[in-house]
Order: structure tokens, then C-alpha cells, then sequence
């Protein structure tokens, strides 16, 4: 049976909860395994470029102890990416630019809203790694914690101000530059009227495909 | 239910036959339905600029005709994309776009393995309209016709040609540059041992996530 | 005797008309006759991107049956313009890149004034395909009719505030949008005091050259 | 009536005479004068940096000194072309820039031939500065001088070699990277089958338009 | 014992003495020799284009008559960079492809403050030529002359209000876009938190490198 | 008094006593202190993605305890610099970068030298997040060891052919891709007849501008 593994490269197994209940929808019956599972030696939170680099040697240790058919790196920053890959012959997706991926697939320029300030850096640097920086209409930051981020109510308004800021910069559709934001997008998406991409499913759509050898 | 249509914009019942078969992996029980139709008053196969405008007009009606959560261009050169983006409010993804998309969420330089050298230009139109011009390492056309390509053994041995040339060019996945080529994925990808990129199941991929209305 | 024949691919001949009177100053004695047909089975006009496919077959059918040193197809989002070159040896113009080549000749940046807000993209998807996308400083829309657009005076006033927005954006000259706009050219460039481009002009300038076989 | 100024930088009255050949065919009756001048205190020809920036003072001199509707800086390095700009208030074009402009318009990629080794940074320096080096195919130098280039048959088969090194690079269209080269150019275009763009009519033809105050 | 040449191409020595002092600090007791030489066939100072080329002959003829390790051209619009470099074997830097190159080594985004508005095109022709165009956050000009700038204490105030101003556009780093604002950099630095770059410094960074022959 | 510090982020002392050679000519009488230091708890080298994130950690801590005026990262992948930048205001370099920034200066295309063929992909990454890639004319891998890459004379015929492979592909410049081929840049220089840059002295031509606070 084809496994997915969604790797949390931090250690808030509240954040795993989160993406596993993001990506709920794709774990069809017969259809393949989507894992998720959590760092326990990652950093607490991905916030600053310490924390990013710590994340990528457990990371990499957890991929050559597991079996799956794709791996997906579940944070908004694609930690250790390049490393992931060297370590086993299967795919492996970062999310951030799953999102920027699917974004380009559906409409010309797309907005980002990210958790702090200097995530902003990391997205642009994934940005001009894949090509894309010159797609990028605008990104805003919201400024708040993880924690914040993962209570059901709070931090809504702040992602629909957020969400209609980088509209109105061009974005045709918005990319959630945090996996603690998943449980908004339903309601983002209603509120400001454009697609919204939430990065764990993004990378679920496109390791679905790449996952098994036994296809046509 | 969710349903995902997915059209082939040329008249030819054999190359949608081939189409469904490609994406039958991803028909999962309780998930979206892939439904794909033939464009009877399309072009017989789109060779030509013409015959990529000669699409536009029933592809734009069908879909107007048709409810679906998503809906596919099932033609490597994505004919009408703008156009059917304008006739619904549903996502609408051409399925080279979604291709390229899926190559560089999985790595650096892509190879296209085209059907006749005339594919290469709208191939590059594409590429330039989505801005990942630079990530093509190189594209190399087969130059013969759809209905060779269709026989199950015929023209792997040019596939295998085809995508060897494109590898030695620094590509490190390999995008099929036409719907008929899907059968040959398999036999591509274990004989080069590069990841092999089929469009149909990468839109396929994509609009999985795009289609729903309902989830979180 | 050299003629360069200038397509305008709606069927309105007031539209027709205009682009005569336009390029009348290139109508020299012992020069090249500069003729103007409408493409009866056209389009009314081209405001959408089923306009602009709708185009296509007529155009080709049309170029198909002329006889001329050069074509031009008079209409501002270049439709059809690889599939025309398909069908004929000889040289054929799209105005927008025209216009946009005369602007990057004259000057670092140029604005594009749009009929409607929907040309935009259209503009820009020529701006990517030519590879000048980086020198276009602005666009802004007038967002009325082409029939409002040819009456004499009327969009007078909107042009020139139009004109003045992609002034401050940095542009260095202004493109005309759309053939209805020609007979404002000369207004618009003493109110705003920058060199103003009119595409069917700017197509005629290029075709001139490059109509003759005979020349040295 | 209308006047276009066609300035040789260099002070070769031989070069001069081929330039006013070249561009005889747009000597409409009725039409705008073409005159072209030669800059006596010019360099004796550009093939270095130096010659290139000598050619400036006598250059801007000379465009203070006339009255015109156009200047066209006729040497296929540009000299002086923002200087001269700062020295008029009337439309300057440079040949290699106008070239270029040309060639975009035409095709997607173009080839130059060069007259020596040197010339190929100035022209790369040009399209650098209009935005174009990446639709350049490729660039031969023919490494003579510029009398064996002016000899009516000599160089001919030095030029059809190169022509055809650019067209095997992808070049679809080639321009002539020297004045000199202009008497070759229907030999080139039938030799090689592509459009051959002789800068100086290339400037012309934008000049034509660009010059008049009084069109519509 | 090494020797590193250091030209002001314009006839000021007030603004010579200027750059001596700028650089005053890298003149380590037994270090390379930094000689500021005055180009007295200079123009008087580089405001336009034409004064632009005008320093090239006399600049080329001052390298040919010199013995140096290495050479700077100090007027930040790098005037006759490709003429020096094709008159010596030695390496030969331009000031402001110096400071950019420095900026670039240093943070992401560079803003540049110039003297005269028309001081932006110069850059943005550096900037292009060099690739790094892209970089440019923004760019602001004074509009002062260069005597008032060379006085102590005026212009400061200015020279602050335009850092803040490139600042705020994103900038991490500020270039000095004149020789003369150099003794205003410490000032500037504290003022608004980034760091400053002086092109001639930037330069003589570069050249202590590039000069000796002797070097491992 | 000022002081750079050079951090050898692998553990190697033969590394970091080759690097303390390659400076050597930069240590004034009375000029900043040209410190080298051993990352102890680094990577014994740094061949893969793995070993470049590992060195992060310590690296960061280390630059925490110390004192200098600007710090050098000495190794060519630039392990860590956004991270660095992080944890202190001082000016941080990384070699890499710095070499490449001395190139762009110095001439229009450079060729890399690379030590393995993995350490290409790092290059390109960061070339693209400093925005040149467009300037590479070429890399070439060496795929020896660091060990053999330190003994005085091994290696020298690999660098020159692979310096001369660079030369061919269009480098005017060549950079030498490890720290540990510094003892082999005069040799280089002499065979190929281009200027080899080393990316340590680069970096501290740049952080001998960037280091003193007090310079004017």
C-alpha cells in the first residue's frame, strides 16, 4: 500500500494535529496512507534561521528510519530540502513550494501571508530558488505566534485583513505561509474571494502523483 | 460528490480512452469522480496554431454545459486556458502548466519530450507565460503522429531516445509533452531513472485539492 | 507593385475606417499601397478571450486568399499572430508588439493605455511572449466601448488622464491600446508631452521595410 | 516637409555612400528627405571602446548644428545614442537598437553578424540596456576590416557562412551587425532563407513614424 | 612595491582631495601605495552624457602614460570602464559596479542616493550592464551641485533625508552615488542604521585584492 | 583595533592553515588583525547538504563568543550566512559571494572550479540568491578529495584543465570553488592567463571596507 509521510519538522505536536486534520480530506478509502508525524528533536517553532537549520539533521535521520512511498517537509520555510533529497531515492516535496507550484498552475500572480516578519525572507529566497520571485504580487506578516495562530477563532481577522492586502497588491489567489493556518482557509477564502492555498495539501496533491512506481 | 472533469480538446476517442486510463490510479473509492469527455467539434489532434485556436470556441461551450468542481485541458499545449477561466468560476488548469508546476516542486531543470517539432513553440509560450522559461534544460521532439503514438509498443524506443537526449542536457525529470505518450511513463521512467511527468495525472493532482468547496 | 495589407480582424468597418485614416500619412506617391480590410466574419470586437480565438480561422482564411508583400493585423492584442505566420511565407505584423518594439527603440520605459480592463492581460501575456514585460512602467484602463472611443471627441478627456497615470509611473512614451484610440494620437502627445505610439503606425513603419523582396 | 537626419559616425564617406544605397528604396516622392551626413571629426571607423566614445562630441555637435524631424545614429554600436538624446528634443534612433526592435517584432530569436571580435560586447552591452540579450541566438564575428566589407563581392561568402552559423544556432531572423554589411543583404536573405534586417532601413522604417509632428 | 591608481576623471581637485581622504584608512604602513591622480583634460564634472564621454580620451591616455598594479576610475557613473580595460593589462575597476558589488556581497537589496536626477539613468545603465538591476530598491537624487556637496556640514541633512527615503523603499544597505558625499558617510550611517558603502572605498577593497601579481 | 575573523567552518587545521597562508599578503603593518579560526565542532569537510547545515550550529556560537569588527565565513558553499547575519550587527561575508561580487566587478562572466560535482548545485543556489546566475559562464568539477586538494603540487593539472574548460565555455574570470586550492591560484593565473579569484581574499578585500566603524 503507497504511504505518504508528512514529517512536522518542529516538535508542537499541536502543529501536527493541525496538518493532519488539513489534509483529512485526501485520505480516501484504498487511496494511500497519509501519515503525519512530528520531529521530537526538531526545534519548538521554525521562526528564525537557527531553528531552520536545526531542523535538517533529524529531519534527514527520521527519513532514513522510515518507509514511504514520498516524504512531504511540512513547514512554510522548506527546511533541509536539498538534504532530505540526498538521503533517499523516493520524493520529497517542501510545501512552501508545493504552494508556489500550485499557485502558478492555477492563476498569474499569487500573495503570501506569513506567520512573522522574517519568514518573509526564507519565502523569497525558496522564491528565487524555484524561478518564481517575479510571480510574487506581495506578502504581508501577520506578527503573532504559532500558538495564537492554532486557537480556532483567533488570528481569523487578522489573516482576512492580511488576505485582502495582498489582493489588492495583484494576487490572484493566496498561499498560507504556515502550516498553523490551515484551519482558516475555508474562511479566508470566503471572505476575500480568491483561491487560497493552504502548502500541506498542496504538496499532498502533488506527492499523490509522484508517489507510486506502479502507475501507468 | 466531488467531480473533476477533464476534457480532451481534439475528437479523437482513442486519445481520451488513453487519457482515462492514465488517471485511473487516482480514482479512489469515495473520492472525486474523473469524469473525461471528447470535444466531438474539436480538431481531429491540435498539430497546428489552428487547430489550438479551433478548440477554444467548443472547449468554452462544453463547459458552460457542464457542472464540475474542476475542470482539466487535457492537451499539452493548454488551448483556451484564459478562455474557459472566463466562462466559470471553477478552477480550470491546463495541463502542461500543471506539469511544469509538478517538475519544479520536484527539482531543478526539467527536459519536454514533444510529439512534432511545432509542439516546442507553444510548448516555450507556455513556459515564458508561466515564467519557468529557465528551467527548461532542453525539449526534444519524437516528429511523429498521434496515432503512432498510441500503439502500446511503438515509439517507446524514440521515447527512450528522446528522453536519454533530454537528460544528458541537465534535465533531472522528464515532462510528457503529449496526452498520447501516457502509456509509455513507466517504461520511460524505469529506463532513464528519472521521474517521468504524465500532465493529465499531474492536473490531475492538482485539481484534486482545487475542486472542493467543502474542505477546512 | 508592393502592397502590405492591413487586417482588422473585427468586423466593424467604422473600426476600419479609422485605422485607414490612421496610417494615411504612409500612403506615398510610388509607395507601397497600404489597403485595409475587415475581416467580415469576425467578431464584433475583441473584448475577451473567446473574441480573440474567435478571430483566428477567418483571419487565416482570409490571409490565405490575398495576395500582399506584407500583413498586419490591426488589433491590439495580436491575436492569431503565430497561427497567421503559419500560412504565409511572407512577413506578418501584430501591432501591439509593434508598438512595443517602436517604445523599446525610442525609450527605456513605456505605459500602455487598454480599452477595458480584460486587454491588460492580453498585453501582458504579449509583453511575456516578446520578453519586454520589465520595461512596460504602467497600464491603465479607460474601461468604456470602442463605439464611444470613435466618436470624435468623447475619451478625449479620459485618454489624457489615462495617459498622464502611466506618465507618473515612469513611462517615457505611451502606447495606444486599441486602433479606436488613433485619431486622439495627437492630442494625447501635446497634452502629455511625451512621444505617443500608435500600433497600426508602428506596424506600418516595420512592414514597409520589410515588405520588399526587390530591395538592396 | 519632413526631414530624417542619417548620421555616419564614422568619416568614411565610402561607408556614408552605402549607408544612402541602402536606404534609397524609402525615398518616396512626396515622402520625408532622407539625408544622410558624414561626421568628418568622427573616428575614421568604430571598431574599439575609444573610437566608440570619439564619436560622441562631434556627434552631439552636429545634431545641435541641423535641423530635422529624425536623427538616426547610423552605426550598428550606437554610439552617443543618451547624449545625443540630451542634445534634442526630436526623435534619435539608434540602428542596432532599431534593429533589434525589428527582429522582435518579426520573430522570437535573432542572430548578429558581426564585423569583429569586439563589436560582439557592444552589442551584447546594447541589448543588455533595451532588455533583449536573451532573445539573442548567437553572434559570429567575420573578424575583416570595413573596406573589404564595402568591396561588392568580397565578404559575401565570409557573410553567408556566418549567417548560416546563426541560423543553426535558432536564430529566425539575422541582423546585420555593420553599415557596411547593408549591399549584401538580399544575397544573405536568398542565400539563407531567413529575414535578413539591415539596421539602417530598420530605422528608417521606425523613424517614418516617429518623425512627423503633424500625423494624426 | 604595489601601486594602486586611483583617477577622478573630472578637473576638480577639491574633489581629488576629497577621494585621497576617503581612502585614507587602507593606506597601511607598508601596504600598496593608493595614488589620487586629477584628469586636468577632464571635464570640469560629470553632470551629463556628454560629459560622460568626454572623459574617456584624456582617462585612456592617462593609463597609457601610468605605471600601476591597478587602476580606479573615480566618478561614480564608471565612464569609460570597457575603453580603460582595452588600453592596460592591469585591472581596472569602476566605482560604482565596485559598491554594488559590495552591496551585493553584504545584504539582499541596495538603495543608491545620486546627485543629480539625471545621475539615475547612468546607474541604471550600470546596473543593467553588471545584472543586478533587480537588486535596486531605489534610488533617490539630490539635486544639488557637486560644490555644495563637497562643502563640511551642507547637503547632510539632505543626504539623510534621502537614506531614510531609500530606506523605506527596502534598501539593507545605502550606496553614495557621488565621489563628493564621502566625508558625509560615517553621519549617514549613524543616522539611519545601515550600512553605507563609498564607491571609491568599495573599490580600493577590491583592487588591494586584485593587484598584486605577487599574491599566492 | 580592528579585527577580522576568518571562521574555517569544518574542523580541518590543515584547512584553516592554508586559508591563514592565502591571506598573509593582506596583513599590514598597523592594518585590522587577519584572524583565522577552526570551527572544532564543525563538519570534518563540508561535501553534502547534510554537512552544510551541520555546520550552522556551532558556527553561530561561535561568532556569538567573539569579538571582531567583521566575520568571514571560509568556506565556499557559504554554510549559514543568513543565520550568522543573525546572531551579531557586525558585517558578515561569505567567501562565496564575496568572490563572485569581485567578479562582476572585475568582468562580465566568470567560471567556477569546483571541488565535487555536489558542490555545483550549491553554487548555483547561490548564485541565485545573489541574483548573477546569468553570469556564470561555466562550472567545472575537480571530484577529488580536500586532502588531495592540499598537497602542494597534486591537483595543480586538474585546476588548469578544468580552469581551461571555463575559459572555453566564456569566463573572463575564474574562481576557485574551495578553500583548499588557494596555494594553487598563482599557478593557475599564470597557465590560463585570466584572473583567478580566491574567494578568502575576496572576502576580506570586502570586510577590510566593511570592518572599521570609525572610518570616515
Amino acid at each position: 500500500m503507497t504511504r505518504i509521510l508528512v514529517i512536522n519538522p518542529n516538535r508542537s505536536t499541536a502543529c501536527s494535529a493541525g496538518i493532519s486534520t488539513a489534509i483529512e480530506p485526501f485520505r480516501f478509502a484504498a487511496g494511500p496512507a497519509l501519515d503525519v508525524v512530528t520531529l521530537e528533536d526538531g526545534p519548538p517553532a521554525i521562526y528564525t534561521w537557527r531553528d531552520w537549520h536545526a531542523a535538517v539533521a533529524p529531519l534527514c535521520q527520521r527519513i532514513e528510519r522510515e518507509t514511504a512511498d514520498a516524504f512531504i517537509i511540512a513547514c512554510a520555510s522548506d527546511p533541509g530540502l536539498e538534504a532530505a533529497r540526498s538521503v533517499t531515492t523516493r520524493p520529497v516535496f517542501g510545501i512552501f513550494r508545493s504552494a508556489v507550484a500550485a499557485a502558478v498552475a492555477r492563476a498569474e500572480r499569487f500573495g503570501v501571508i506569513a506567520i512573522v516578519e522574517a519568514s518573509k525572507a526564507r519565502h523569497r529566497a525558496a522564491l528565487r530558488a524555484i524561478g518564481l520571485e517575479g510571480r510574487l504580487a506581495g506578502e504581508v506578516a501577520l506578527n503573532i505566534t504559532m500558538e495564537s495562530l492554532l486557537e480556532p477563532l483567533t488570528a481569523a481577522q487578522a489573516l482576512i485583513a492580511a488576505g485582502q492586502a495582498v489582493a489588492d497588491m495583484g494576487a490572484e489567489t493566496i498561499i498560507l505561509g504556515c502550516t498553523g493556518m490551515a484551519h482558516h482557509r475555508a474562511a479566508l477564502q470566503a471572505a476575500i474571494g480568491l483561491p487560497v492555498i493552504e502548502p500541506v495539501q498542496a504538496a499532498v496533491g502533488l506527492a499523490l502523483v509522484a508517489a507510486s512506481p506502479h502507475w501507468p
